[in-house]
């Protein structure tokens, strides 16, 4: 096994590329789909469970992680991966985004940023250089630098300003990062959907020299068409030779019109999230479980998954556990989602292997489309 | 594998006995522990991982069920263990308990129990002819007779009055049951607190006869000195060929105590429904996970325990997603208290079928009693 970090690409398909991230915990297949791990656990999944669906690393919350146990109790406990039971790589994000988000509970300085717990209001800091000290603390396998999530929509003016202070964030959370063999520390471009304010945040990163480039402020309501587009653009920008993250991203369709773009990684809480909710993910599209007319249904949610909710049992019953709110059926449909996520993710991987690509989506849309009529 | 239902005692230590119900799902290894799988699920746990933890047969509610999904839907499924996927034993109970339960929304009658569905509000009507009859439908293995639970307390006049009612039931429900090969019906003693009463009941259950014999009307919050005291009598009136269950009991002391009198069988929604709120059963006693004491702590919740929540996680792990209410912690710890009853049931069975009972028992007393200290 490796002791370093190391990206390589093993076959592309127009902008589309396949390989490997390998890590000291266990190699990542790209395109890779990261499961979202917020507060040390995969939403009602058992981490073994997880593995099995098929995902290669899963995502934690440095937010969080850090108000809830707190980094340094998860340190002393030996780390985030014994503490969580995965041994496999974990990559942590900077705690940016969430404390952004905090409205009215955080104030915006060139140090970073101050914030007041969502939890019990208690006081606290985030800056670039204490974002890489709690992931290190965790342990983190890919630590994510400190950044400002550009809001949608930005106009030119305000997307520089947010960018600008996101590089200088960059630079630091390089420095504070240091020399970490094994560990990997990824940048994030920033920009809005300005392509000439991307492709200058791109150099700069790229100046700084990271070991992986994330896209960030997409996914934020822009909607899909525009992040498309922006990503037609903002991909190539990044280093070809390192992997490209594009965060926080999505709907399958999203993550199928991303790949295609040369995107190597993504995660999202729609799989776990929309599994709590009754809602699952199929070749055919969307199923909403609560819905009546599955009530008498015998069949399987989907035929020839091999996961514990398709093996097991009728639509029927999942419409029930979902009416009842047992929870069992956050379990069932949370592994069903991540195991429909890790087959297009397979299935993607091995088109752009062939060289098939074009064929793999046309069919996903498809059935995508077959999807919406069977559900009317 | 058997068509019929057998019992058969293999071992006895005093009024403590070990043998087996063979049934043609499955044998079931008394004194038995069944896991209570309310409305098609075994709360928070999936069926495989429930027979993991060594349970040969669980309960299903006939209220629950026929209100929802409904009887006629899970028959049309397949029956209930195809629709809620576990192929071994099925026991289900008369519905009777959870009518009489509804306060103010029943109304009780020779005939049966008329009442409102606590979902929609709905009108229902349960007689000794329709619970066997929904009990048919959902394909129960072993089937209850419907009887009313006397309430405690309950004076010698009132406990006849409702006991002579459960007789007339009793006799309903035999003649309703028929001759279903490969299934079994169990009669209800009841009585109260009356010994005499308990002993007319008894006889006449036995002038009818059953497959097996309940104890009806204990666990109703006359507490435990008073439930064994009633069990030093009370166990030996019913037929010794034939399985003795104990309905609804109950905490770890009650089983043991309850098993040492001679009873095979029991049930309770205790092990999960303590794992849902973070309480865990051990063999030192009951563990708080939301107690902030665990929250530093590195060590499993319980030694030598097989369970994925003891194998995996620490105890501060445990407390951690306990108090963040994180569904993982709903399943983990249902999971190490159905391992625990089994492992306790399995302990019984081992310690009967040597004639060690009488220092199994010292054992289990000292343990709980350590468990104590611990916990100051």
């Amino acid at each position: 096994m490796t002791t370093q970090v190391a990206f390589s690409v093993r076959a592309t398909d127009g902008a589309a590329r396949t390989g490997s991230l390998a890590t000291p915990r266990g190699e990542i297949r790209t395109p890779a789909f990261m499961p979202v791990g917020t507060a040390g656990s995969v939403k009602a999944m058992l981490p073994g469970n997880v593995r099995e669906s098929g995902a290669d690393v899963v995502l934690g919350n440095t937010y969080h992680l850090m108000l809830r146990p707190g980094a340094e109790r998860i340190a002393a406990l030996g780390g985030l991966h014994r503490f969580m039971n995965w041994p496999r790589p974990i990559l942590t994000d900077s705690g940016g985004y969430q404390v952004m988000s905090l409205a009215g509970l955080r104030k915006l300085t060139e140090e970073g940023v101050r914030f007041k717990s969502h939890i019990d209001g208690s006081a606290h800091m985030l800056t670039p250089e204490h974002s890489m000290e709690v992931q290190r603390l965790l342990g983190s396998d890919i630590v994510m630098a400190f950044d400002e999530c550009t809001p949608y929509p930005a106009d030119a003016a305000t997307a520089r300003t947010s960018m600008e202070l996101s590089m200088r964030w960059a630079e630091r959370s390089r420095a504070a990062f240091g020399d970490r063999p094994g560990h990997a520390l990824f940048g994030i471009q920033q920009g809005g959907m300005h392509p000439d304010l991307r492709a200058e945040s791109a150099e700069h990163l790229r100046a700084i020299g990271f070991d992986g480039y994330a896209l960030g402020g997409l996914a934020v309501g822009e909607g899909q068409e525009m992040m498309l587009r922006m990503l037609d653009v903002a991909v190539d920008m990044l280093p070809a030779e390192k992997p490209r993250y594009l965060m926080g991203v999505g709907k399958p369709s999203d993550i199928v019109g991303a790949v295609a773009r040369g995107v190597d990684m993504m995660d999202c809480v729609l799989p776990t999230r929309s599994g709590r909710t009754g809602q699952a993910f199929t070749a055919r599209g969307v199923v909403n479980l609560r819905n009546a007319r599955h009530r008498d249904d015998p069949r399987p949610l989907e035929e020839g998954c091999d996961c514990p909710g398709c093996t097991g049992y009728s639509r029927a019953f999942l419409h029930h556990v979902v009416r009842s709110g047992e929870a069992v059926a956050m379990t069932l449909l949370s592994w069903h989602n991540l195991a429909y996520y890790q087959r297009l993710m397979s299935g993607l991987r091995g088109a752009i292997a062939q060289g098939g690509l074009a064929d793999f989506v046309a069919t996903f849309d498809e059935g995508q489309a077959q999807g919406d009529i069977a559900a009317m």
